[in-house]
């Protein structure tokens, strides 16, 4: 390995180059704003070299998109120990974190980017929702949800991508709060779900017992009464 | 006019008939499926002649959009009177009434279809989203919604297409609960924002003074006493 100075890359490492630089550019300005021309430039290479390596900008999109998606996919990592509500919060920061990093990016394709209709990045979005409905299932510790219990944490995966979308656009609610509302959002489409599913309303019971008087369900909780309080 | 029989009809005629043909075959099959010769052949002429009215299978596709969103906007529409609850629930039957309809069509569409990426078709789904917005606005009796408001009305909005598809992807709950959960859904969004937010919470205040002992979210008010209640 040269020390400092230009050397030539390997094929796998020119690879790993050039997809850090086009999801870095991905990333920071909506994908069909990015030429191909502007990522060989960043990666210090000439056009027909990219296509060397790719087939061409969706080839490259997609890779890009496959490594996006294994990133955010590890932030979904929580240990399985403490309270349900700090978990959640943990997670929903690191969720804001990627959202913060990728925010065009992110906001083109779940609203429609250049590779939407291309199977492959339906399969990449499906694949990480799949992976955040098996997370939470498993700090849960359900195994096999009933349909009632699969469409609260479904519909909760579905809220935190617009609460999230809806914060780039604008970015009018500090990101810390919907970090916060987004566990409390949890509890509250649980407890609408509870209230017709003896499941799930059995978990709520059980996570409720583990929750401390300063944790996110607490919060809600002093919260709602404060609100149903006489004034 | 001829009574009965065969007769030509009017380009105008003709092009409203293919639309409302390939209308109800893209919503009975995922629209990647249905080719230009079947809507041909159910609207009963030659294949030829579709292209004498559009330019292609994209071109109707886009067309029994543009139809089927006048439809769902059409079934937002539910007068300013009574209980804030039963509107909301009027208007989740007649939501779901619709993707019942479209089901196949609806899935495709909001999971990637053949037109997605089309700019028509965005622009379509924003709009019908826009419309839901605003009637819900004017049915809280709310000009300018604050962001914390607006995110409670575009996260609930998020959140019925979202259960529509997963109502869509097996029928596992009967849509009759799930329009009823929808609203109930919604008095816990709105009671989440409120917790933080004046302005939503002034309004909830107010939609809870009006709400009879025998609507929508009064019993979901009872689902959770009973749900906390020692057992």
């Amino acid at each position: 390995m040269g020390i400092g100075g230009r050397r030539r890359m390997g094929v796998e490492e020119r690879r790993r180059q050039l997809i850090g630089v086009a999801l870095d550019l991905f990333s920071r300005r909506p994908p069909d704003e990015v030429s191909l021309d502007e990522i060989a430039t960043a990666a210090g290479i000439s056009r027909p070299l990219v296509y060397h390596y790719f087939p061409g900008k969706l080839g490259l999109y997609e890779a890009a998109l496959q490594r996006a998606a294994e990133d955010l996919t590890e932030r979904f990592d929580e240990p399985h120990e403490g309270p349900l509500g700090a978990r959640l919060l943990r997670v929903m920061r690191r969720f804001f974190d990627f959202v913060d990093e990728h925010g065009p990016g992110f906001s083109a394709l779940l609203r429609g980017g250049p590779a939407v209709g291309s199977a492959a990045a339906d399969a990449l979005i499906d694949s990480v929702r799949q992976a955040a409905y098996g997370q939470i299932l498993a700090h849960l510790g359900v195994s096999e949800a009933s349909p009632r219990l699969e469409l609260v944490v479904r519909s909760w995966i579905a809220l935190a991508e617009s609460t999230a979308l809806i914060w780039l656009d604008g970015r009018r609610i500090p990101r810390a709060e919907l970090e916060l509302q987004l566990v409390h959002d949890f509890a509250a489409l649980a407890a609408v779900g509870a209230a017709r599913d003896p499941e799930t309303a059995a978990l709520l019971r059980a996570v409720a017992r583990d929750e401390p008087g300063d944790g996110p369900f607490a919060e809600l909780a002093a919260r709602l009464a404060a609100l149903g309080a006489p004034r």
